[in-house]
Protein backbone atom coordinates (compact mmCIF):
# COMPACT_ATOMS: atom_id res chain seq x y z
CA UNK A 1 0.00 0.00 0.00
CA UNK A 2 1.19 3.74 -0.67
CA UNK A 3 1.48 6.07 1.59
CA UNK A 4 -1.45 8.47 2.61
CA UNK A 5 -1.20 11.97 2.90
CA UNK A 6 -4.28 13.66 4.68
CA UNK A 7 -4.65 17.31 4.80
CA UNK A 8 -6.62 20.23 6.15
CA UNK A 9 -6.75 23.78 7.20
CA UNK A 10 -7.86 26.28 10.20
CA UNK A 11 -8.34 29.88 9.63
CA UNK A 12 -9.04 32.29 12.08
CA UNK A 13 -12.31 34.04 12.20
CA UNK A 14 -12.04 37.57 12.42
CA UNK A 15 -12.56 38.77 16.65
CA UNK A 16 -11.84 36.25 19.21
CA UNK A 17 -10.33 32.55 19.68
CA UNK A 18 -12.86 31.20 16.93
CA UNK A 19 -11.29 28.62 14.39
CA UNK A 20 -12.76 27.60 11.09
CA UNK A 21 -11.45 24.37 9.84
CA UNK A 22 -11.81 22.44 7.06
CA UNK A 23 -10.62 18.70 5.84
CA UNK A 24 -11.84 16.73 2.06
CA UNK A 25 -14.59 19.04 1.94
CA UNK A 26 -15.91 18.63 5.85
CA UNK A 27 -16.16 21.92 7.99
CA UNK A 28 -16.04 22.50 11.50
CA UNK A 29 -15.73 25.57 14.01
CA UNK A 30 -13.93 25.15 17.14
CA UNK A 31 -13.86 28.13 20.14
CA UNK A 32 -12.60 28.33 23.18
CA UNK A 33 -14.90 29.25 26.56
CA UNK A 34 -15.46 32.28 28.06
CA UNK A 35 -12.99 31.86 30.71
CA UNK A 36 -10.09 31.28 28.02
CA UNK A 37 -10.84 34.27 26.27
CA UNK A 38 -13.36 33.11 23.69
CA UNK A 39 -17.29 33.24 22.53
CA UNK A 40 -17.86 29.22 22.98
CA UNK A 41 -19.46 28.60 19.37
CA UNK A 42 -17.82 25.15 19.43
CA UNK A 43 -15.60 22.41 20.93
CA UNK A 44 -12.08 23.69 21.94
CA UNK A 45 -9.14 22.15 19.79
CA UNK A 46 -8.18 20.31 23.22
CA UNK A 47 -11.48 18.72 23.39
CA UNK A 48 -11.64 17.77 19.73
CA UNK A 49 -8.69 15.84 20.13
CA UNK A 50 -10.31 13.57 22.24
CA UNK A 51 -13.14 13.21 19.90
CA UNK A 52 -10.36 12.50 17.20
CA UNK A 53 -9.34 9.71 19.66
CA UNK A 54 -12.74 8.39 20.84
CA UNK A 55 -13.83 8.62 16.91
CA UNK A 56 -10.83 6.18 15.33
CA UNK A 57 -11.44 3.92 18.53
CA UNK A 58 -15.44 3.22 17.38
CA UNK A 59 -14.02 3.04 13.51
CA UNK A 60 -11.06 0.74 14.93
CA UNK A 61 -13.58 -1.36 16.59
CA UNK A 62 -16.53 -1.19 13.90
CA UNK A 63 -14.10 -2.49 11.23
CA UNK A 64 -12.43 -5.03 12.85
CA UNK A 65 -15.15 -6.46 15.42
CA UNK A 66 -16.04 -9.27 12.93
CA UNK A 67 -12.90 -10.48 12.08
CA UNK A 68 -11.74 -10.30 15.82
CA UNK A 69 -15.24 -12.76 16.46
CA UNK A 70 -16.89 -9.86 18.03
CA UNK A 71 -20.53 -9.40 17.29
CA UNK A 72 -20.39 -6.01 18.10
CA UNK A 73 -24.51 -4.27 18.79
CA UNK A 74 -23.32 -1.40 19.98
CA UNK A 75 -20.33 0.41 21.19
CA UNK A 76 -19.32 4.09 22.75
CA UNK A 77 -16.35 5.33 24.31
CA UNK A 78 -15.87 8.05 27.01
CA UNK A 79 -12.73 9.67 27.45
CA UNK A 80 -11.42 11.99 29.27
CA UNK A 81 -8.27 13.80 29.61
CA UNK A 82 -6.32 15.91 32.39
CA UNK A 83 -4.28 18.81 31.34
CA UNK A 84 -3.21 22.04 33.87
CA UNK A 85 -3.90 25.53 31.78
CA UNK A 86 -1.11 26.70 33.72
CA UNK A 87 1.56 25.67 31.60
CA UNK A 88 -0.42 26.86 28.04
CA UNK A 89 -1.90 29.88 30.05
CA UNK A 90 1.41 31.29 32.00
CA UNK A 91 4.45 28.98 30.14
CA UNK A 92 5.28 27.86 33.54
CA UNK A 93 8.06 25.81 32.35
CA UNK A 94 7.91 23.21 35.10
CA UNK A 95 4.04 22.64 33.26
CA UNK A 96 3.92 20.65 29.67
CA UNK A 97 1.31 23.04 27.71
CA UNK A 98 -0.36 19.32 27.00
CA UNK A 99 -2.32 16.43 28.18
CA UNK A 100 -0.76 14.77 31.19
CA UNK A 101 -3.18 11.68 30.79
CA UNK A 102 -5.57 10.43 29.01
CA UNK A 103 -8.09 7.71 29.85
CA UNK A 104 -10.94 5.59 28.68
CA UNK A 105 -13.87 3.82 29.34
CA UNK A 106 -15.10 1.40 26.52
CA UNK A 107 -19.08 0.58 26.65
CA UNK A 108 -19.58 -2.89 24.71
CA UNK A 109 -23.10 -4.74 23.63
CA UNK A 110 -21.79 -7.98 22.64
CA UNK A 111 -22.73 -11.74 23.15
CA UNK A 112 -18.88 -12.05 23.85
CA UNK A 113 -17.47 -13.51 26.47
CA UNK A 114 -15.57 -10.57 29.16
CA UNK A 115 -11.94 -12.58 27.84
CA UNK A 116 -12.81 -11.88 24.65
CA UNK A 117 -14.15 -8.20 24.94
CA UNK A 118 -11.04 -7.46 26.73
CA UNK A 119 -8.73 -8.88 23.99
CA UNK A 120 -10.86 -7.00 21.31
CA UNK A 121 -9.50 -4.07 23.48
CA UNK A 122 -6.14 -4.46 23.66
CA UNK A 123 -6.76 -5.08 19.72
CA UNK A 124 -8.52 -1.72 19.32
CA UNK A 125 -5.25 0.14 22.01
CA UNK A 126 -3.24 -1.26 19.66
CA UNK A 127 -4.48 -0.76 16.01
CA UNK A 128 -6.44 2.80 16.09
CA UNK A 129 -4.27 5.06 14.20
CA UNK A 130 -4.91 8.16 16.40
CA UNK A 131 -4.02 6.58 19.54
CA UNK A 132 -0.80 5.20 18.08
CA UNK A 133 -0.18 8.42 16.96
CA UNK A 134 -0.74 10.00 20.42
CA UNK A 135 0.24 7.65 22.77
CA UNK A 136 4.25 7.06 20.96
CA UNK A 137 4.40 10.91 19.66
CA UNK A 138 4.58 11.89 16.05
CA UNK A 139 7.69 13.87 14.29
CA UNK A 140 6.19 17.29 13.49
CA UNK A 141 8.12 19.18 11.54
CA UNK A 142 8.59 23.23 11.78
CA UNK A 143 6.22 25.19 10.39
CA UNK A 144 7.02 26.62 6.93
CA UNK A 145 5.58 30.37 7.14
CA UNK A 146 4.37 32.62 4.51
CA UNK A 147 4.07 36.61 5.07
CA UNK A 148 0.62 37.39 3.29
CA UNK A 149 0.48 41.03 1.46
CA UNK A 150 -2.01 42.96 2.94
CA UNK B 1 -4.13 27.13 38.49
CA UNK B 2 -6.22 23.60 39.33
CA UNK B 3 -6.15 20.60 36.80
CA UNK B 4 -8.56 20.83 34.40
CA UNK B 5 -9.96 17.93 33.12
CA UNK B 6 -12.01 17.67 29.35
CA UNK B 7 -14.46 15.09 28.17
CA UNK B 8 -15.73 13.75 25.18
CA UNK B 9 -17.91 10.54 24.24
CA UNK B 10 -18.13 8.95 21.03
CA UNK B 11 -20.63 6.76 19.91
CA UNK B 12 -21.22 4.45 16.58
CA UNK B 13 -23.84 4.89 14.72
CA UNK B 14 -25.52 1.98 13.03
CA UNK B 15 -24.37 0.06 9.97
CA UNK B 16 -21.09 1.23 8.61
CA UNK B 17 -18.03 3.57 10.28
CA UNK B 18 -19.95 6.67 11.67
CA UNK B 19 -19.41 7.54 14.78
CA UNK B 20 -21.09 10.69 16.56
CA UNK B 21 -19.63 12.64 18.93
CA UNK B 22 -20.14 15.07 21.75
CA UNK B 23 -17.66 17.50 23.83
CA UNK B 24 -19.55 20.02 26.24
CA UNK B 25 -22.84 20.18 24.29
CA UNK B 26 -21.24 20.82 20.76
CA UNK B 27 -21.68 17.31 18.30
CA UNK B 28 -19.71 16.33 15.28
CA UNK B 29 -20.23 13.63 13.13
CA UNK B 30 -17.19 11.40 11.65
CA UNK B 31 -17.04 8.62 9.14
CA UNK B 32 -14.59 7.25 6.42
CA UNK B 33 -14.60 7.23 2.67
CA UNK B 34 -15.69 4.37 0.55
CA UNK B 35 -12.29 2.88 0.01
CA UNK B 36 -12.00 2.50 3.68
CA UNK B 37 -15.36 1.26 4.15
CA UNK B 38 -17.14 4.00 5.43
CA UNK B 39 -20.13 5.77 4.04
CA UNK B 40 -18.07 9.82 3.73
CA UNK B 41 -20.43 11.57 6.24
CA UNK B 42 -17.83 13.38 7.67
CA UNK B 43 -14.20 14.11 8.09
CA UNK B 44 -12.22 10.92 9.29
CA UNK B 45 -10.62 10.65 12.94
CA UNK B 46 -7.21 11.19 11.39
CA UNK B 47 -8.33 14.30 9.44
CA UNK B 48 -9.86 16.00 12.18
CA UNK B 49 -6.47 15.20 14.22
CA UNK B 50 -5.11 17.42 12.02
CA UNK B 51 -8.08 19.96 12.19
CA UNK B 52 -7.30 19.98 16.08
CA UNK B 53 -3.32 20.27 15.86
CA UNK B 54 -3.99 23.47 13.40
CA UNK B 55 -7.37 24.99 15.17
CA UNK B 56 -4.46 24.63 18.46
CA UNK B 57 -1.97 26.58 16.83
CA UNK B 58 -4.54 29.28 15.50
CA UNK B 59 -6.12 29.66 18.87
CA UNK B 60 -2.57 30.31 20.40
CA UNK B 61 -1.53 32.46 17.67
CA UNK B 62 -4.93 34.72 18.20
CA UNK B 63 -4.07 34.11 22.18
CA UNK B 64 -0.64 35.72 22.71
CA UNK B 65 -0.26 37.33 19.22
CA UNK B 66 -0.43 40.88 21.21
CA UNK B 67 1.54 39.83 24.23
CA UNK B 68 4.59 38.51 21.44
CA UNK B 69 4.73 42.24 20.00
CA UNK B 70 2.72 40.89 16.54
CA UNK B 71 -0.20 42.72 15.07
CA UNK B 72 -2.00 39.88 13.73
CA UNK B 73 -4.33 40.83 11.08
CA UNK B 74 -5.13 36.99 9.38
CA UNK B 75 -3.75 33.89 10.36
CA UNK B 76 -4.34 29.93 8.59
CA UNK B 77 -2.57 27.03 9.12
CA UNK B 78 -2.36 23.72 6.30
CA UNK B 79 -1.28 20.88 8.18
CA UNK B 80 -0.50 17.93 6.30
CA UNK B 81 0.36 14.63 7.78
CA UNK B 82 1.78 11.04 6.13
CA UNK B 83 -0.06 8.00 7.58
CA UNK B 84 0.90 4.35 5.62
CA UNK B 85 -2.25 2.18 6.03
CA UNK B 86 -1.26 -0.56 5.69
CA UNK B 87 -0.80 -0.38 9.34
CA UNK B 88 -4.18 -0.12 9.98
CA UNK B 89 -5.49 -1.95 7.48
CA UNK B 90 -3.45 -4.75 7.86
CA UNK B 91 -1.77 -4.64 11.08
CA UNK B 92 1.69 -4.81 9.33
CA UNK B 93 4.28 -5.12 12.39
CA UNK B 94 6.67 -3.03 10.27
CA UNK B 95 4.36 -0.05 9.85
CA UNK B 96 3.31 2.15 12.93
CA UNK B 97 -0.73 2.27 12.45
CA UNK B 98 -0.68 6.31 13.01
CA UNK B 99 1.25 9.31 11.13
CA UNK B 100 5.19 9.17 10.84
CA UNK B 101 5.17 12.85 9.92
CA UNK B 102 3.25 16.03 10.04
CA UNK B 103 3.97 19.44 8.70
CA UNK B 104 2.71 22.83 8.66
CA UNK B 105 2.56 25.81 6.67
CA UNK B 106 1.40 29.06 8.68
CA UNK B 107 0.08 31.99 6.70
CA UNK B 108 0.32 35.32 8.63
CA UNK B 109 -0.81 38.87 7.44
CA UNK B 110 0.96 41.31 9.30
CA UNK B 111 3.22 44.28 9.65
CA UNK B 112 6.04 42.70 11.78
CA UNK B 113 9.21 41.78 10.85
CA UNK B 114 10.44 38.54 9.38
CA UNK B 115 12.12 37.60 12.37
CA UNK B 116 9.81 38.69 14.48
CA UNK B 117 7.20 36.45 12.79
CA UNK B 118 10.16 33.56 13.28
CA UNK B 119 9.99 34.05 16.90
CA UNK B 120 6.31 34.02 17.27
CA UNK B 121 6.16 30.85 14.99
CA UNK B 122 8.38 28.98 17.33
CA UNK B 123 6.15 30.66 20.43
CA UNK B 124 3.48 28.80 18.44
CA UNK B 125 4.80 25.68 17.96
CA UNK B 126 6.49 25.49 21.76
CA UNK B 127 2.44 26.86 23.68
CA UNK B 128 0.62 24.59 21.89
CA UNK B 129 -1.59 22.02 23.77
CA UNK B 130 -2.46 19.40 20.86
CA UNK B 131 0.88 20.30 19.81
CA UNK B 132 2.68 19.20 22.44
CA UNK B 133 0.78 15.99 23.00
CA UNK B 134 1.24 14.97 19.91
CA UNK B 135 4.84 15.97 19.42
CA UNK B 136 5.86 14.17 23.10
CA UNK B 137 3.05 12.19 23.25
CA UNK B 138 0.95 11.42 25.95
CA UNK B 139 -0.03 8.46 28.79
CA UNK B 140 -2.82 6.85 27.29
CA UNK B 141 -3.89 4.47 29.92
CA UNK B 142 -5.93 0.88 29.37
CA UNK B 143 -9.86 1.32 29.19
CA UNK B 144 -12.17 0.51 31.61
CA UNK B 145 -14.55 -2.05 29.88
CA UNK B 146 -18.32 -2.12 30.72
CA UNK B 147 -20.24 -4.71 28.81
CA UNK B 148 -23.42 -3.82 28.59
CA UNK B 149 -26.31 -5.62 29.09
CA UNK B 150 -28.85 -6.84 25.99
Amino acid sequence: MAMATFKAISRKLPGGLAVESESHGFKVIMDEPPSMGGTDTGMSPVEALLVSLGSCQVVTAAAFAKSQGIDLKEFWVEVEGDLDPAGFMKGDPNVRPGYQEIRFKMHVKTDAAQGKVEAFQKFIESRCPVGDSLGKGVCLKAATIVIEKQ
